[in-house]
C-alpha cells in the first residue's frame, strides 16, 4: 500500500517500473523469441520494456517501451470489439462462443459433438478468423483499413503502419490458420474467401506499434469506453466489459488460468513478445519482452506483470 | 446507478430482490432438477431464493431463501481454501492446475500428455478429490470434522449438520468419482485409500446449508478473509484471491466464460440449485433455485444473478 | 458348403447373387443418399447391384449391376497402390500411417502428440491427400492421368472417364478437404500446392464406374497382382497385400471392426455407395446401393456382402 | 515356397525356427522389460523362444519354448470366447463394441457422445473388465474356476496354475483397472462389484503358459474350434471367427495396424512378452520374448512373427 502512495507521486511510480525491469531481466534469457518466420526470430531477445497509462493522464515507462513491434493476437480484443460495434453482442456470440478451452492458441478444435458449429472463443485463431468475418466492409481491403483506423483511434497513434516484410512472410507460411478458415467453411460459420479472410488476420496482425500504443488501448478498455483525451465515450460501456471479460479467462490461451491466479487482470499477449493488460477503471498497460514461455505468452513480460500487479494490489479478486 | 443509491437506503434494496425474484421465477419452469439420486430428485423446483450480505453488515433476501439444501460443489472453494491454509500454495497447485477446461464437471480428462500428472483445476471433480487428499488430518474423520468446522466458522452458522440420506446415496451411487479417485492413484497423484477420499467428499457434499449460510461465506471471501462480524482476519488476502479467481475461471465449469461475461463476478455452483456469488471488496451473495441448465448449473439463479449484477453494476470488468 | 459346390456351376451363382439382391433389397429404403451435393443427392436409392468376378474367369451379377456411379474413395486403395509403386513401401509410410483410428473419414485428427507428424492412415481423407502428394507426374494433369490410367489398366475398362459436374461440384464444396490439405503442408507432412493436390481428389472421386470395374479391380488385388486375362503379373504381390491389409483394418472407417467380423474381406466403401470387396485368391465383389449407413458405407450394399460371405464362407478368418 | 515344400519334413522346419530365433535375438536387447511390478520386472530379457503346432499334429519349437510366464493379455480372446459361449453374440456386443482404436491397451475412452455407452472393443482393458462381468458363475471364485477350466482345455494343459505373487501384485497396484471398472458401473455398461471383476482380471492374467500352452490355443481358433487331438468341435466355428477377427483388427493395440501389414495374422499380445498368433485353417504359434516396444508388445516375438510370416507366406491378404 506504501508503493500505492508512492504511486501518486509520479517519479516514484518511474522508480517502481524501473526496479521491476531491473529485477525481472534476468528472465528475458529464458524461453525462446517466436521463430516460425525469420522476421520475428529477428527480435532482440534482450528487449524489455513497460508503459502504464492512467485514467487522469499520467504515464510511466521503463526500458525498452520505444521499441516498435507487430501487434499480433494483442489486436484480438480489438478486433472483437469492432465485430461487436458492427454486428450487436447477439449476432457476434452466434458465430462464437465465450469459453475458454485449456487449450493451445493455435488448436484447431471447435465445439466438437455441439449442436452449435462454432469456435470456442474468440481469442483463439480459429475465433479470430471467424470474427473477422463479420467486419463491416465492401471490400477486403477497406475491412483492413476499418481496423487500422480504429486501432489508430483507440491508440491514439495516428501514424501506425504495418510491416510489409512479417506480413507477407505470415501470409507465406500461415496454412495453419488457412486450414481454419476452410474448416470453418465447411462447418458453415463463415461464407466469405477463406484466402481474403486470413489476408486481413495477417496484415492486422503486422500493425507495428508499442508500449505505449497498446497501453492507451488498454486504457480505453479499462476506462469503460471513454477517450483518456477527450473524456467523451466512444465506445458502449458493456462492450468493453465483454472484452475485459474475455480477455481475463481466455486471453492468457492455455496459461489463462495461472496468469489470472498471479496477475488477477484481463491481459491479452501475442507472439511477438507484447501483452496488453487492463486494469478496469484504472490503468493500461503495455509491456514488451520477445522471449516467450511454452504457451506463447511473454515470459518476461508476465513476470513484470505479477510484480506490478502485486506491489500496486491491482487484482480485481 | 439510481439502484445503488437505492441500495443505500435498505428496504429499497429488499425491493430490487423481491422484483428480480419475481421476474426470473418463470425459470425455474425451465431446465430440470438433478436426479441422480432420489434425494435430490424430491427438491421442489418452485423454490427459489436470494441472500445478499454486504462488509457493512447489511442483509437483504428474498424468496425462499430460508430453504435448505445441500451444499455440494459449492464447498469446493471452502474445501480448497482449506487445503491451502494447510499446505501452502506451491504444495497446493504441485497437486492441481489452475486451467479452465471447456468440458463439464465430471469429465475424467487430466492433463493428458503433459509432464505434469495432475487435474487441470480444484473446481471439476477429480481436482476436488485431489484437493481431498491434501486436507490434515489424523483420520478421515478428523478430516471431514475439520472442514465442517471451518464451513461452520465461514458461514457463521455453528449448527450446521449434513443430510444422512443424501449422503449414503451419494455414496452408493457415486462410482464416477470412484473412477476418479482410482485413475489419481494410478497417476501417482494421489498415495490416499480412495473410498475414505470420496467418503469425506460424499459427506461434504450433503452439508446442509441455506442462502444466508453460503452468502455469509462469500463474504468472507468478498472481504479477503475478514470475518464480517469481528473484523479479524481469518485467512490470509492472497488465499481468497486465489479461490475468487478460480471462481471465476472456472466455477461455473464448461458455462464458467459466458457467466463471466453475463454476470462479471466470481461464483461456485452445485447440483443441487446453490450458487456462492462474490462481489470482491462489497458482497456476499447465495442464491438457490434447484432446476439446472444443461450445464449444471442453477437456471433461475443465474439468470436472477445476471440481473442484479447488471442491476447494480457489479461486474469487476 | 453346398452353395460353394453350386458355385461351381455358374447358373447357380447368379441364382444366389439374385435371391441376395432380393432379400436385402428392403436395406434400399433405410439409410440415407449423400447429399452433399446436389450430383449425388440425385442418385436413385432404389439402385441395387452386385457383379462377382473370380480368378478363373467366371463373372456373375445381378440387380442394377450396371449402373454407373463415382468412384469416390472406393480410388483410395489404387492410388495408394500407385504411390506404392511409385516410391516404394517405405517412403509411402514415412508420410502415413497403418493404424485404424475408430473415427470418421472426414476426421482431422493427425497423430496428435507424436513425434512422427502424420495422417493415422491412408483410407481417411487427410491419409488420402498426403498420399496424392506421393504420385509421380511433371504437373497435376499428368498425375491426374496416371491414375486414372492406371484405373482403367486394373479396372480393364479402357473407357473410364470422370463426370465434370460432380468435379466441378466437389470442387467447388470441398472446404474439409482443403482445411486438411493447408494442415498437411502446417505440419510439414507435404510441400505441394494444395488447390493441385485437392483438384486431384476431386476428379480421382468424380471417375464413373459400375460394379463391374470395381469387382475387376477387386480381383487384381485378390490375385495379388496378375492381371486376369493375360495371366502375368501387373503389380508385386506384397504390395497388393498391403493394400489388402488396410483395406481390412481401415477400409470401412469407423464400420471397419463391425465389418470384418460380419463379412470377414477386405474392403474399401464410397460416399456414392459403391463398395470394392476382396476374397484373397478367389473373388474380387463390386456391388451398388446409394444409400448410406451412420458411418458412410453402403448400407444394403453392406447386408449383402454379409450374407455373400456368409453363404459361400467367404471370411479369411 | 522352397521353405513351405521343406515345412512338410519336419525336421527343417525346426531348422527354420532356430534360424529365425538365431537372426532376431538381438532384438531381445531392445525395447524393455514391463515393470509396473516387480515380479514382472525380474523376467530375463534373453529369453526367447518359439512353438508352432499345425492341425495334422505336428509341432516344431526353437529356443526358450520351455519357460513359463503369466498369460496376462493372451487371455482376452479366451475370455471373450467364454463370454460368447455363455451369453451369445448378440448378449456381449449389446456390452462391448468390435472397433479397434488407435489407443493404448489401458486408454480410459470409451465410446465419447455415443448412445451407446460401451467400449469400444474387448481387446481393451475396459472392454475385458465389461467381459469379465459376462462369464456365468455363481460365485467370483466360480467364475475364475470356469476360465481356468476352458483355458486348460483350450491349451490341452491340465496342470496350468497361476501365479500367486504376480496375481497379488497385479492386485494391489491395479488402480487403473478399478478406475475403468468404476467408470463402466457409472455409465450403466456393467453392475457387478468392481472389486470381485478386477479380481478376476487379476488372477485370470496371472495363469502361467508356456509357448506350447498358448500355440495349441491358438490352433484350436486356427481350426475354428475343431479339438486338434480328438478331432472334435469344442466351439462353434462363427465364434472362432470373430475372435479370430477382433484380433487381427484389435490384438496389437494401436500396433495393430502395422503388425496386420507387417505379418498379415490375427494375434494377441500380453505385457509378460507372449504373443499368440493364428494362422486359419493351418496353425497356431506360441511366441515369448519379455522385452517390448513402445506400444507393448514383444519386440523380438513381433519380429520373429513377421520373418515367419514372409518365408512361409503366412499372411491371409
Amino acid at each position: 500500500m506504501t508503493d500505492y502512495q508512492l504511486m501518486k507521486r509520479g517519479e516514484l511510480v518511474e522508480v517502481l517500473l524501473n526496479k521491476l525491469v531491473l529485477q525481472n531481466r534476468h528472465w528475458t534469457e529464458k524461453g525462446s523469441v517466436a521463430s516460425y518466420i525469420p522476421e520475428l526470430a529477428r527480435a532482440s531477445s534482450s528487449h524489455f520494456g513497460v508503459f502504464t497509462m492512467t485514467g487522469e493522464g499520467k504515464n510511466f515507462h521503463a526500458g525498452d517501451f520505444n521499441e516498435l513491434f507487430t501487434i499480433q493476437s494483442v489486436a484480438k480484443p480489438l478486433v472483437l470489439l469492432l465485430a461487436l460495434l458492427d454486428n450487436g453482442v447477439e449476432a457476434v456470440f452466434k458465430k462464437v462462443g465465450m469459453e475458454p478451452t485449456g487449450k493451445a492458441f493455435n488448436s484447431i478444435d471447435y465445439l466438437e459433438g455441439s449442436t452449435q458449429k462454432k469456435p470456442l472463443n474468440p481469442m483463439m485463431n480459429i475465433g479470430t478468423i471467424t470474427i473477422y468475418s463479420l467486419i463491416r466492409g465492401k471490400d477486403n481491403d477497406e475491412k483492413f483499413q476499418r481496423i487500422l483506423k480504429f486501432t489508430k483511434e483507440l491508440s491514439g497513434n495516428h501514424n501506425l503502419t504495418y510491416d510489409q516484410s512479417v506480413y507477407l512472410s505470415e501470409k507465406s507460411t500461415g496454412d495453419r490458420n488457412r486450414a481454419m478458415g476452410y474448416l470453418l467453411r465447411n462447418i458453415g460459420t463463415i461464407k466469405e474467401n477463406v484466402e481474403e479472410l486470413v489476408d486481413i488476420h495477417f496484415r492486422v496482425s503486422s500493425i507495428l506499434v508499442t508500449c505505449k500504443d497498446i497501453a492507451r488501448i488498454g486504457l480505453v478498455l479499462a476506462n469503460h469506453g471513454i477517450d483518456p483525451d477527450t473524456g467523451k465515450r466512444i465506445i458502449p460501456k458493456n462492450l468493453t466489459q465483454i472484452v475485459n471479460t474475455i480477455m481475463m479467462t481466455c486471453g492468457m490461451y492455455d496459461g489463462a488460468g495461472e496468469f489470472a491466479v498471479k496477475v488477477g487482470l484481463p491481459a491479452k499477449s501475442g507472439v511477438s513478445g507484447g501483452i496488453m493488460c487492463i486494469v478496469p477503471n484504472r490503468m493500461g498497460i503495455g509491456v514488451y519482452a520477445p522471449s516467450l514461455d511454452e504457451k506463447g505468452n511473454s515470459l518476461a513480460g508476465t513476470k513484470l506483470l505479477e510484480a506490478l500487479s502485486t506491489e500496486l494490489s491491482l487484482s480485481i479478486f
